[in-house]
């Protein structure tokens, strides 16, 4: 549907579609490639959500208790690369990501706890996102940005046997980098031959930090270009992207809560405290949608790490999101 | 000399030069004031450098060995507000700032360790800059934009005695906030009579994270307005700003690296280390030369903290810092 975020693309060499033979809920060297591209190919590739489609545009707080949590996450692939070796590099350019008009964001407390705060939020939650006009609509009149990316962008591990999704890894997967947007160009470093190359979990808006486990999570295309490189070396992702760096993409009023901890992990939940209490006692917003909230639009920055014991770290808010 | 940030600035009320018997090294609530103003007066405070004046514009590394680190941190005040008690909130505008054209940048390995990877400096560095023309300069042509902001904010604490300044505290302090320039307001909460507002170890710009344990040092003038709020409850210190959020206030390309771990911390160093490995790579600087330019324009970003057990923190580089 819209396409709220795209550079000039070329034309597309390949579509995959999100079909049940072309995704997958887990990282194996040992998967079949539903395709294989030359460097330097094109490809449009459609993502389910991270549920793997168990929740729509009508989902409620009702469908979170019948959840399997076993399907997170759906990706689309692997894709294999002509070409691509052990120790080579694969770059990945984010060319365009187009939404179905629909998202959610939701609280999912997990045996073992998920998000930032699972002991104060241990009831699921979750808000269903109207996406247009290049934005995602909220509650009383606030309006999130849409700044869509690809949440989970890797390639297979050289360890046989399946690995979870969900922690990321030296191959990329689940980094939820938001600034992985389109324009911006992934490196990878490549363990298995022919990368095995898979991608999934869109969000149409995350804050950095993703505090109550879930950003704007959204069906989605993503457009990219696969490009081997064996003149690169690296043993960690790295990127380049010209952001947004703020909401709009330039600089605006932000509300900041400050965090502080000898934990980096204390201080940004200390932060996030401070800016649940502000969405509430200021914007009259609800303990859970200020959660969600925070999940999407606030950003946790490290201020500081060096001022033996105590880390900075705080949580910032931009004021345009509500209404004038 | 160089006005390189200010907003429009009323009538200063109070000038506060950096006199010995002006200048303290710990938080103390037994300090008397050096001066006591009305709520909504605005101040001139003359700051010198963190170490106390020991470094100057022709400090080099040799200087390093003889510093008194009991000297850091070189606050002005404290200042009393007439009228606060504890229980109410100091707000603390930020009107402008004057550098007085150079600031310094440098390693200081302690015996604990001073910095992010004090196992990997364990050699002093210094790289003294000149502040001229919105920017301050490094070798090779680089130019870092200044975005000047005072490190250290802060009231006295209720508890009574010397307190290290090291640490940041909930009535602020060793914060380390960037983004608290020109146009920023802080409040902070107040604990003692008279609130005991004291300031200093400004930073002619900083990266978000600190890395080396040092910003631009930079002795400053801080122009600023002290409110009083009798109506406002917090119990740690928030802000309002409007950034910069980059080093040019726009978007613009940046250079990610990206670090992985259990422990946020770890995760950071790892993205430092391939930031300077970047750096070495990329852009020829040596090891120190790196280190030096991510505490002063590479900023940290928590990316996310959910993803069980690996947090993804990454380092930024602003492409617009090289020359053409």
């Amino acid at each position: 549907m819209a396409s709220d975020s795209a550079v000039d693309t070329p034309a597309v060499d390949h579509r995959v579609d999100a079909t049940d033979g072309a995704v997958h809920g887990a990282w194996n060297n040992g998967l079949e490639p539903v395709l294989t591209v030359a460097s330097g190919d094109v490809l449009e590739i459609e993502c389910r959500d991270a549920t793997n489609g168990q929740l729509g545009p009508d989902a409620t707080v009702g469908d979170l208790a019948a959840l399997d949590v076993d399907q997170v996450h759906a990706l689309t692939g692997p894709v294999a690369v002509e070409g691509a070796e052990p120790g080579d590099v694969l770059q990945v350019e984010v060319l365009g990501l187009e939404h179905r008009g629909w998202g959610y964001t939701l609280v999912l407390p997990g045996e073992s706890g998920m998000g930032l705060l699972p002991e104060e939020f241990p009831e699921p939650a979750i808000h269903v996102w109207d996406l247009a006009d290049g934005v995602a609509r909220f509650v009383d009149g606030i309006e999130v940005p849409l700044a869509p990316f690809p949440g989970i962008v890797g390639v297979a591990p050289a360890a046989d046997g399946e690995h979870d999704t969900n922690p990321p890894r030296a191959v990329g997967g689940n980094l939820d980098v938001k600034h992985l947007g389109a324009g911006s160009t992934l490196s990878l470093p490549i363990e298995v031959e022919g990368a095995l190359f898979s991608i999934g979990d869109c969000h149409a808006a995350q804050g950095d930090g993703e505090v109550c486990v879930s950003g704007i999570e959204a069906p989605m295309s993503v457009t990219c270009r696969l490009t081997v490189r064996s003149d690169l070396e690296i043993d960690r992702p790295r990127f380049e992207t010209d952001g947004p760096f703020t909401p709009t993409g330039r600089d605006e009023r932000m509300v900041g809560t400050t965090g502080l901890g000898d934990d980096v992990r204390e201080a940004a939940r200390d932060a996030v405290r401070g800016m649940i209490d502000h969405l509430r006692a200021e914007r009259g917003l609800s303990r859970e949608q200020a959660y969600l909230l925070c999940s999407t639009v606030v950003d946790l920055k490290i201020n500081q790490l060096v001022n033996e014991p105590t880390a900075t770290v705080s949580a910032y808010l931009p004021e345009s999101v509500f209404p004038d």
